[in-house]
């Protein structure tokens, strides 16, 4: 218990200090901000060094420094990688802030400002941590911690340095520890053991050669919006199937076991539809957390073409344009999913039109972690003894880039410890974090070292 | 020939007066041209007063000032209502002239300035007629002009005008006279005797009440661009006709004589096809000048939903919108065609959608011209007089509300007796008129007048 002493003794300390990470607005996609930016990354690196790492380093990238630290107490002990980022979303729309965003403030016991929850508040709890275990002479193993600046803008300097051999052995570790993410609800832990991946692909159909008028024209040529609509609607069924042939060909049956995995989380339909006005629609034959977590999906995020401004405007276009996305499970490959795509599309695209794909860069496959592995039952375990409850598996439907290139390039695996809440209002007005999760999350954290060690000796 | 030897002497000062009247940047969409959209009007005014008019005169409006004037030789001679636009279309895209659009200049032959063909050019060369036949005593009938300054920004003032019955009475004809239309090429003079009707329609679907992540949402909750992508595309069959039940009911079938017309008048294909790079695709069983100018059409106008800027974002929007228009055929009523396509629309809309239609005003009815008329027969020999060859009948796919009101309030046909070419770049840069179609419209005007009064005596 002498943690829990250290904890309770610096918790103003801990409060202050998060304030001042609160501060500073790292906004990463706003070069307005790149001082800023530059500042938290600092910030970082000397809060790892006055934790009591044996070394911290900000390690120049094309855009923002990798802050990279470590406390090696024995090579021959395991090593937990922590990672998380100090970059934060922008604050838009401003104006629906109840309290600027860089001004943290208290409230209620939450603690509200850009970045409270996603991921300073979760990222600083990590850190102090560390402090606690260093001060108290308890850190079991030895930590290592990767943190970036680009998380909320493409996280591409990070996977630039994982694909170098002398970086992927400088991060060499046995387990990587992320809190980043949230509970199911409020006393109601879960760590989720999957992410889908993504294949981001744009389209653009032309079927003339500069824009017309629909009254001259209209009837004689064919609207690119109207067979980019057609196009579009012929990539689900009725069923919410999706319908590129091969589509589900390497998608894994969903084993009876693996569904009761998932229907072990609580799960409220009313309440999930209530909250954001939808109805629950989705493949047939599946609830909602097994088509979120662990079926592929396809939307569209963005389309456009012809006149979009107020009034009327009698225009035949002459290009019509899409954004969409599909998230794949495992087994699914980038590759094989965008071959099979464009050979569909194409097939899809009638005489008239002349259609180019654009497929984005950054996708990546879905990961699923064994919850049966030793790091996930040490989590489980210290989830346990700080909250009461053990917590729930569950599947994310989210894609995240670098867990894929942990996997792939370090062959480990992510224990997603998050603390936040739905509710938190990341990447909204208002966001925040609740302070008992602040520190409740240290000592889960401190937990889980405990019995990650104990469980590999 | 007194009106030839006028026409002659008088060459250098009539296109003096025209380049007066290009100078005027009569610009009405745009607030800050609203002193010389003034200054155009009353340069109209005193023109038809110069020209010999009894009286012409200003009539306020809510908005630009129509211009009216008459010239009454006796009450109980035939009268004609010659109608014209003052105001021109904007300049932009600016960059693209190649001269400035406001300083007239000619060059092989031809006047560029924006209005020299839409409608300024055309209309002065009608002023320029009657103060011919006046000047040499052969106005052969009454003449009145009636000339807004809308036309470019909706026309609303005139039909404002036009629905009191003191203006019907006052402007009351036997015919009316439009030259703002172009022959179908260079010595290949025609007239329109149709134009389609229109409804203009704007969708807003909403599946959720706010935008979602992609992510945490994909699969689970319908989107609905895909959604108004599934309802666009039943719109219309593989066939290209419109799929709204009971669309067809009141379309008139074309008769083999009303296709003989229509056919008379060359078509090439593949120029058309060329000259905008676009396949002709339409409905099966029409070719493509019956498709635009005797079948109705549907046209998806613009569409636009979730993120359209640069780059990637996972967004599952809450809404997606459409803005779409139907080009009606004779017989068929605006008030027809919107009932059934609301209900058609809400019927495809499924139940986890909600559909807003906003139906825009200032739609109308479409309007079809005997050409066996007498005012018809007498253009059509004025034509063959002063080019050498009758006029095609064609049949426009566009909508004039103007003559649709002509048609409706004052129980009036329009002779469309323009004298522009679809290359004259209307509405676009570098603008232009053919000289000499500026001194043979006056002719053609002049021998119009004579036949048409021959016609009814």
């Amino acid at each position: 218990m002498h943690t829990q002493n250290y904890i309770h003794q610096h918790r103003e300390r801990f409060l202050q200090e998060l304030c001042d990470f609160l501060r500073i607005p790292s906004v990463s996609t706003q070069p307005q901000h790149a001082a800023d930016v530059q500042k938290a990354a600092q910030f970082v690196q000397q809060k790892l060094l006055s934790a009591g790492c044996d070394q911290s380093i900000l390690i120049t990238t094309k855009k923002y420094p990798l802050c990279y630290a470590e406390k090696i107490i024995d090579p021959k002990l395991p090593t937990i990688l922590v990672y998380g980022h100090y970059d934060v979303q922008p604050i838009a729309p401003a104006h629906l802030w109840t309290h600027p965003p860089f001004e943290p403030i208290i409230r209620d016991g939450k603690i509200y400002a850009r970045g409270a929850s996603d991921d300073k508040g979760q990222l600083y709890l990590q850190i102090k941590a560390i402090e606690t275990m260093i001060a108290n002479h308890c850190l079991p193993c030895n930590v290592k911690f990767l943190v970036e600046g680009e998380e909320e803008s493409g996280s591409e300097s990070i996977i630039q340095f994982l694909s170098e051999k002398k970086n992927q052995d400088l991060v060499q570790a046995d387990i990587i520890l992320i809190s980043d993410t949230t509970l199911l609800a409020k006393d109601l832990p879960s760590i989720s053991i999957s992410t889908r991946g993504i294949t981001y692909v744009e389209l653009t159909l032309t079927t003339a050669k500069r824009d017309l008028h629909s009254g001259l024209y209209g009837g004689a040529v064919a609207n690119p919006i109207q067979t980019l609509c057609h196009i579009i609607s012929q990539l689900k069924d009725p069923l919410h199937k999706i319908t590129i042939p091969g589509f589900y060909d390497n998608v894994q049956t969903l084993s009876q076991s693996a569904r009761n995995v998932i229907q072990a989380a609580p799960f409220d339909t009313d309440a999930f539809q209530t909250s954001i006005g939808a109805l629950a629609v989705g493949e047939v034959g599946y609830t909602t957390p097994e088509r979120v977590g662990a079926r592929p999906a396809l939307d569209i995020n963005g389309i456009w073409g012809g006149y979009i401004e107020a009034g009327a405007k009698t225009v035949l276009p002459a290009q019509a344009h899409a954004k969409f996305s599909i998230r794949l499970v495992p087994n699914q490959t980038i590759e094989e999913i965008e071959h099979k795509l464009c050979q569909y599309l194409h097939h899809l695209t009638p005489t008239w039109a002349k259609l180019d794909i654009n497929i984005h860069s950054g996708g990546g496959n879905a990961i699923f972690f064994d919850h049966q592995q030793k790091c996930f039952q040490a989590a489980s375990l210290a989830f346990a003894e700080v909250w009461g409850n053990q917590p729930f598996w569950t599947r994310g439907g989210g894609s995240l880039p670098v867990i894929t290139q942990f996997k792939e390039k370090l062959g480990l695996d992510c224990v997603l410890m998050g603390f936040g809440l739905p509710s938190d209002a990341v990447h909204a007005p208002d966001e925040h974090f609740h302070l008992d999760h602040f520190f409740k999350g240290m000592t889960t954290v401190i937990a889980f070292y405990q019995h990650f060690v104990r469980s590999t000796s």
